[in-house]
């Protein structure tokens, strides 16, 4: 069995105010074209497909494009499940007339999600879908009193899959999680505010192979066939070294797995360059383009006349510009203050301090937390 | 050729304060039960199957859950233009795929736009899908400079979808159009704002069956083969008096047709009562539900204290109550200045004159109209 395993589009995503859409497309024509050349027996998708519940109408349409030509062109089943930005009730419309045509949107969860079971010359390999849900979700609708928080849902989750899997016969897991172990970057949403939300990598170790989603850094968590596909690109500068891939999996028949991480090559990378003003003038080195999304951090201390809009005839795509020097040990304490790498409760708890001239409470911050979840909740639209 | 043609379910709309999605979801489990026991050949559906571009969840699981019990149960085949409250993006998701599955979504206007041909024993008919579009949109994608209006769009469409039908051949056509002629009601939304937006219903008589959306009173237009199914409810309270139903077209291998209209029983009707007040609260008469959305119209002069939480303890869902008596010759102008029966160019003609004292000239009225369209043609997300 051959599968390809990629995840984390984040399709509609906005950059430092750029639409990625375009970029998006870009690599996305490079995924099909691969999916023509390596014809899997089944493609992998782990959540996060869109940047938020409620997608641009671009970003559905490349989906749409994408899925379309795939299962058109090579007639490869893909099974996709959503992650902690899409709305499961949005994404599964026509699922079900979806799935006889190979495209199994998994999104709802019912006491009736099962297994997809796919065949190859050694026999059936059972899938089994991990969409991302809210504990109490998991409470409800799988009678599942125990799931009283990320692990014990998995768990649950789990159970519920596996129950209708032959003994011995070889599985594969799908899940949009955070793996406990897993190196975590700046652009992923935290799955619970201020609590932990991560499960045990030990969960997956069962399966023959555990398509994970959500940490946007390719990597394997605990053991080789615990693997997190990454994201499709860079979607912070944190993410600036990442090498982003899709890893293609092939399984014997006794279920053994090798792996190989395949590249696709982005229309801009995304860079960091430090330096002194005049250095990063000179222009873009060999082999580096000028195109690339770039933040700059400028060591030089003296004042420089609009240092990014002389950037930016260098680098006409410099998104972030970055002074340490000027304001470290001024009244912003340095690129630590830079308000778009904190979390939403870092940002509210320095405010909240700010405004009332005291550090917020454990209740506060309960509290802040709760609500803070109840919105995100909201927005994902799930509903008991 | 055995046809049910639906139009107008406007899924996610909200009337006076209340989501209809449950009144909506009683009338189409009846519309899937009639699917299964007419077993038509085609289902037509004619455009504002949501009242907005983007529904609520609940509304696309319903319409979700329609389309794939028809196609899962009985295999008929449907066939959906989008209306001018549709976002053809949204609602295109998937349409390559779930055409293979019988479920044909027409929204995007293209160049390879072209009729579906669907068989019965006296041979092909073809179903030629007019989706709402603009006209601007028209004269790019069909490159047809002549497209200056709704009128000359609506020919340009029809010629393109007309050219691959064969001599002879039975064809009918589906649009979300304002024909000449047709009676309007308040629960439309206008197609252009200011401007006229019409097109002549003798552009359907060529076909043997015109299944038109738009107008929400069923009826038809210049002859009995160009009709307007109607909404699925009764959508304001000017539309007390309407009977709702889909309409049954039999098509014989001439292509002569002939009709049924169908009601489907409302879960709550809308109706509205005029009277004194103590004879309304006598309640309802033998065979009216005291469960109807209902508008209240007292004759009474005299004051009276809470008329609308008495009226709801023998009327639970009184959704307006009118009282002219009181209005006439105050300020208010009576019935007629509900606001809620304003176009929005009276509304804002209104406000125009109460804020500046002067009417609006006839370029500021023109700016407002070219206004409000760009407004609704965003909304709709149409991009050239």
């Amino acid at each position: 069995m051959r599968i390809l395993h990629t995840s984390d589009w984040h399709l509609g995503r906005i950059f430092h105010g750029i639409y990625l859409t375009g970029d998006q497309d870009h690599v996305l024509q490079q995924f099909i074209q691969l999916a023509g050349e390596v014809r899997p027996d089944v493609i992998l998708i782990t959540g996060d497909i869109y940047d938020r519940s409620v997608p641009p109408t671009e970003a559905i349409k490349l989906l749409d494009e994408v899925l379309s030509r795939i299962l058109m062109n090579y007639k490869v089943p893909i099974i996709l499940i959503t992650g902690n930005h899409d709305s499961p009730d949005r994404l599964g419309f026509g699922a079900r007339l979806l799935a006889m045509q190979g495209l199994h949107l998994i999104g709802q969860l019912t006491d009736r999600l099962k297994p997809i079971v796919i065949h190859d010359s050694f026999g059936p390999v059972y899938f089994c879908p991990a969409p991302y849900v809210e504990p109490p979700l998991v409470r409800e609708r799988l009678l599942a009193p125990d799931a009283v928080n990320h692990e014990q849902a998995m768990l649950s989750l789990i159970q519920h899959l596996s129950a209708p899997i032959p003994e011995g016969v070889r599985r594969v897991i799908l899940a949009h999680a955070f793996a406990a172990g897993g190196e975590e970057s700046e652009s992923e949403r935290p799955l619970t505010v201020g609590g932990s939300g991560t499960v045990s990598a030990s969960l997956f170790q069962p399966f023959n192979y555990a398509a994970l989603g959500h940490l946007h850094q390719p990597q394997e968590v605990g053991s080789e066939h615990v693997r997190y596909a990454g994201s499709l690109l860079k979607y912070s500068f944190s993410e600036a070294s990442h090498r982003k891939s899709v890893t293609l999996v092939e399984m014997d028949g006794a279920g053994k797995t090798a792996f190989e991480t395949i590249s696709l090559t982005p229309r801009r990378d995304v860079r960091r360059l430090e330096g002194y003003f005049t250095d990063i003038l000179a222009g873009p080195k060999n082999g580096e383009s000028r195109d690339d999304y770039i933040m700059v951090t400028l060591r030089d201390t003296g004042p420089i006349m609009d240092a990014i809009g002389k950037l930016r005839e260098v680098y006409p795509n410099v998104l972030h510009l970055e002074r340490p020097c000027l304001t470290a040990g001024g009244e912003l304490r340095g690129p630590g203050a830079d308000h778009r790498r904190l979390s939403e409760a870092e940002l509210f708890s320095s405010f909240f301090e700010q405004v009332t001239g005291t550090p917020l409470s454990g209740d506060q911050n309960k509290a802040f937390a709760e609500t803070l979840e109840q919105f995100y909740r909201r927005e994902r639209e799930v509903r008991a």
